[in-house]
């Protein structure tokens, strides 16, 4: 039986509409600190240092920004718009730190289909509990789809 | 011997002018496709499945744009300003596909610095050869220093 | 806003017949290979010794037989039935060696719903092309959603 | 010196009675789950998501029952019969959840050899104290071995 791929694609251009909302839950432990600084190469000691990070303002040690973001992505490139969807750009506000143990919430919700360009407008938030730690938006392109 | 913990800093704000240049290069291989999708959960197939990504424009796995944005905040985090910046905002436009074998220079490049909020600016981008595949502004805080 | 749980959802238990498709595909590289090493303990010369394992049978590297039930638990985590679902059993049989740089695909069919039990028995098989490459049966649970 | 690749392999056939015994343990962590996550693919949020798995039957994350597994084919692999035995089949019953710290104690056991067809049949269990958490059957291969 050959690869059904259509099937492995997430919505079309005409699926979407404003207020659809997709989400994914993580929670940040030193595990996944450890394996985005060996990753990204951001050895900040902010995040892997917890004497360095104890004479900072945030006086533990905090998850890269940067991860939440992967967070993001991973909504965009799974769910909504899910695989087949291309990124174009993605802006960020870091609003608060993560800290161990946080569960961080990346929330997408579509703000605008545009039809006659294929893209769409995400607001992507990350949330731990009711607190806003990166917001921002995004902006997918999806190509047309093989008949 | 306690530890000197103003060693560890990058540059205070009265060391930052525009002008200021570091980069870090990073060659990416099947390997950190892999630890960047398992450590966001972005398991999109156009980044782990050859065969699926074979239909797509791209012809071949690409890897996360934000694996990319991590370099980013390697640079800003580990040297320009470094340790002790606090990360405010990113805008990220991808511009062009990052292939396995590429190797993916972050660039960072200060546009202004504000000092009496405290702030720099900087212009953030990732190069592959000559192409731009990411391209943005940063801006980071940096408080000040216990004496 | 709060967290919406039931969105996390996969199939209930009322959505499931019998045909029901879905599918993953990964491209096995030595650098998954290293990482199942690495998680399960199994560090057989077959898979990481390649001088090893060109005086077996296999002639170079293969990948852990396990790796590609992994991926089957991943179908069944994830799509179909998705999350919720609790994995009751599991049967295997390895039928063909996995190569470094083939793409695995995971498919999973779901053969019965014993709704009274709130049981699927799903057939599972792995391919590599036309090859099968490990195939058996899962059971699992859909245990009652909370209103 | 050449390499004594007979000396790396594990039992032969005529050196297996049923009875022979052999067992692994590994304490399962956060760590463990992420990259067992990253690895497979199975990123359903009961692993990987503290909130998610609080509502559901477990109360708290549990490890991928394939984990477990993999123990399992870590013994065979490297224990008993150990390298150069080849995986003909595995079933798998998944009787208890495993939680982050719990060791898991993979144990195999002899349980027929077949030495016409070079055939092993082993019981299988993982256990987390008195707890069997998985339990089945493994038969394995094991080719004659070049003079």
């Amino acid at each position: 039986m050959a690869r059904d791929f259509a099937a492995q694609y997430g919505y079309d251009i005409v699926q979407l509409h404003p207020g659809m909302v997709a989400e994914m839950g993580r929670t940040v432990g030193e595990a996944d600190i450890l394996a985005f600084a060996g990753v990204s190469g951001d050895t900040n000691p902010v995040h892997l240092d917890a004497e360095f990070a104890a004479q900072t303002q945030f006086k533990e040690r905090i998850a890269h920004g940067m991860l939440s973001a992967g967070f993001i992505s991973a909504v965009l490139g799974t769910r909504l718009p899910g695989p087949g969807a291309i990124y174009l750009s993605q802006t960020l506000r870091f609003r608060a730190p993560v800290h161990i143990g946080d569960t961080v919430v990346a929330r997408v919700t579509v703000k605008e289909v545009i039809a006659e360009k294929r893209r769409v407008v995400l607001e992507t938030v990350c949330l731990v509990g009711e607190t806003t730690v990166v917001e921002g938006e995004a902006v997918v392109y999806l190509p047309p789809r093989q008949k």
